[in-house]
């Protein structure tokens, strides 16, 4: 086998075989295949797309590339979820605490933010004391003990995906749904769950753009799981505005108690019941979704799934004495406040001009280097559909940062209003891809 | 402006920008862009293709990435001609001296052969004291007083090409119109002739398997001379059996004598007489082909185009003794024949088959450090169209190894034959595009 043939075999539009992945795969980290082959290889399949088998092919010798854990001695179904990133996305956060609070258990491994969307390692960072590093056995005690870990992927997972990753965005080749696709399965496969849920997002702050693009990758992503025989569903689900209130470390995890506490913005109550529904019915703590969701709401109520996350934070080291007195995290030194200048309906809030600016503001990260400041970032007082009136206060921008006017021009920007009250039927629903 | 944006341009099937193309070449010559992200943007570019003004644009940033020589102080027209390569094709050794004979002057960088395909220098080689590297100023000289010079490629021409050829080679990108075309073009264009005639070899033993691909590739290139203001025509040439008899260095320079003095096989003198006719017309020398062709026959027959042969071996530094006496080149220790198994009319010679038999025999190499035989090769007794009886001769391998049963045996099913006369119709005819 060559690789030169596997490459015009792809630029052919044939499907390639097993053993052509096979070898490309292992090749690529063995260092015998040359980044220039690769970068030639995944334009070829950028434009020229793979099917379904090729892009199971892909992701089981993607997930093999490296360490696979292994989570079987843990009693139960474990269950994990992904989402694809957003703008405000805290939902793991919330979501861990409550499904744990009902008897499922949660085996995660996440991720940072980088440009406009978060990171929930980020997020949980801005919680002193909180560690994203635990051993196998660490992580695997504490999902059994409490039914909820979230911690940073390790790094013997997935060679493949690291290498691929990094080529991919200096050569154009990111926007591909089977590269997409096989990069998320393969790294959540590796990480031993038993029943996955996505959480694909759709809209101007995710990266896929259109509903139609949303469910080609939520509908591969499924169809992976059905041919490497895992429990996977996936949601889509809106980012055309934030997700929530708050967008940016510490004021992001200030919503997240507040949420668990029952004062959380409906949206993101929603989207946390309606996740978390859908989650308890895969680990088979609940036959029917309306029965787990009656339990995750009850859960909130009697404050549950709150002592949870409590219990998760102390099991990973966090300071719990700040999700107890929030007021304790830092705030940052400029509050600025947006006043409407219009009256009317507010139609959209661009969710990526919101997440930009956070970071900008210093909430977020252009490059991995960068240092974040865990108080920066907007609060939205006003979301879709709401009512302004002229000089009513739109959002807060806080920063460390001086001379943010530039930011301020842009997020004034953002939100954008119509005079009729806002339809329902014209806010984005989602779907579920099973 | 930015490189990943350029690759997806192309990857998004958008036409790139004179500017977007300049900043690729120079970025990848100064090594500011990387080899993965040159191989993406050839691979997008094999894919979705180039139109003919990208083409011109890539050709004329390719041309301009190093030397460029300037022939214009040697006075009167300067012609140039390149073949996109085949087996037993020796014609510019023959074409050169015809046309120089009749007064035109022939500055042509050549190169050498691989895989299947020989190449001129090497041909040139088997000469002894056959200089392949002059000066420019020699090489002007040369060109001026004899009206004919041959030289390898001169190092400084063209860096963005041998760049991208190398890549090209390894990345599975090689088949691409617009990607040959600029390369041929770019360095045809760098060494300064005024008018081209390029000769889009046809068939089993060519680039170019189809017509319709020979065709697309002609028109590509006249394409460019227009848009760069060149004169520049391209036949369509047959290549599914090899070019003449001959195949293998010295085995080749051998027909070359043969020709010259009037006793070249059928296709070959009729391509030289049909290209050279042409290049008299571009260089001004005959307004009308069918003049030119009378003159070139002429020559032929008085001796003058061998003659300028010979001053053309002896201007840079070949034995001419070995012109006037081939019986002086080294043989092959053996000499294999091949007889007909078979009885009827030859339908078809493999060209591919007996271009890699030469190669294996020792007469061409497969990578560039191979060392070649210059007196091995196959000389070909039939030709397509001619009747053989069993036990007949067909052909004839010369080679100093001993084992090469298994090429005996391929070169055997090179042969096809048919009961019935080949018809003239079935004889591949080419065309002309200008």
């Amino acid at each position: 086998m060559d690789i030169i043939n596997i490459i015009c075999d792809k630029k052919d539009r044939k499907a390639l075989t097993k053993e052509q992945i096979h070898f490309f795969i292992k090749g690529y980290v063995d260092k015998k295949i040359q980044d220039y082959q690769a970068s030639a290889l995944l334009m070829a399949i950028t434009i020229n797309g793979m099917n379904s088998e090729e892009t199971a092919f892909l992701t089981e010798e993607m997930r093999v590339s490296g360490d696979v854990w292994d989570l079987s001695d843990i009693p139960g179904l474990k269950v994990d979820k992904h989402s694809t990133g957003g703008v405000g996305d805290k939902v793991s956060l919330i979501l861990g605490p409550m499904i744990a609070s009902c008897g499922a258990k949660l085996a995660k491994m996440s991720g940072r933010g980088l440009g406009h969307t978060g990171g929930t390692l980020d997020k949980m960072e801005s919680i002193p004391g909180m560690k994203i590093n635990l051993t196998k056995e660490e992580f695997k005690k504490q999902v059994n003990d409490i039914g909820l870990a979230i911690i940073g992927q390790d790094s013997h997972i997935n060679p493949a995906d690291k290498k691929l990753y990094a080529l991919r965005d200096v050569t154009g080749t990111v926007q591909s749904i089977p590269l997409i696709a096989s990069s998320i399965m393969s790294k959540k496969l590796a990480s031993g769950a038993d029943c996955i849920l996505l959480d694909v997002k759709c809209g101007k702050g995710a990266f896929m753009k259109t509903y139609e693009d949303a469910k080609k990758l939520a509908i591969e992503m499924v169809n992976i799981g059905k041919k490497l025989n895992k429990n996977v569903k996936a949601e889509i689900t809106d980012m055309n505005q934030p997700l929530g209130k708050a967008v940016g470390n510490n004021l992001e995890i200030k919503e997240v108690i507040e949420t668990l506490k029952g004062n959380g913005p409906k949206d993101l109550i929603e989207i946390c019941l309606s996740s978390g529904s859908i989650l308890l019915q895969q680990a088979k703590i609940f036959d029917d979704r309306k029965e787990g969701r009656k339990a995750l709401e009850e859960n909130i109520k009697n404050g549950k799934a709150f002592e949870k996350f409590k219990q998760f934070v102390e099991a990973q080291g966090g300071d719990v004495e700040y999700i107890d007195h929030p007021e304790k995290f830092p705030i940052s030194k400029n509050l600025i406040k947006i006043l409407s200048e219009k009256e009317g309906y507010i139609k959209t809030i661009d969710a990526l001009c919101i997440g930009l600016s956070s970071c900008h503001l210093g909430g977020g990260r252009m490059t991995m280097d960068d240092i974040i400041d865990m108080s920066a970032g907007i609060y939205l007082n006003k979301k879709v559909g709401d009512y302004a009136k002229k000089g009513e206060l739109l959002c807060t921008l806080h920063t460390n940062k001086d001379n943010v006017e530039y930011i301020v021009e842009k997020v004034k920007q953002a939100f954008l209003f119509q005079d009729e009250p806002i339809k329902e039927s014209d806010i984005f629903k989602g779907g579920l891809i099973e």
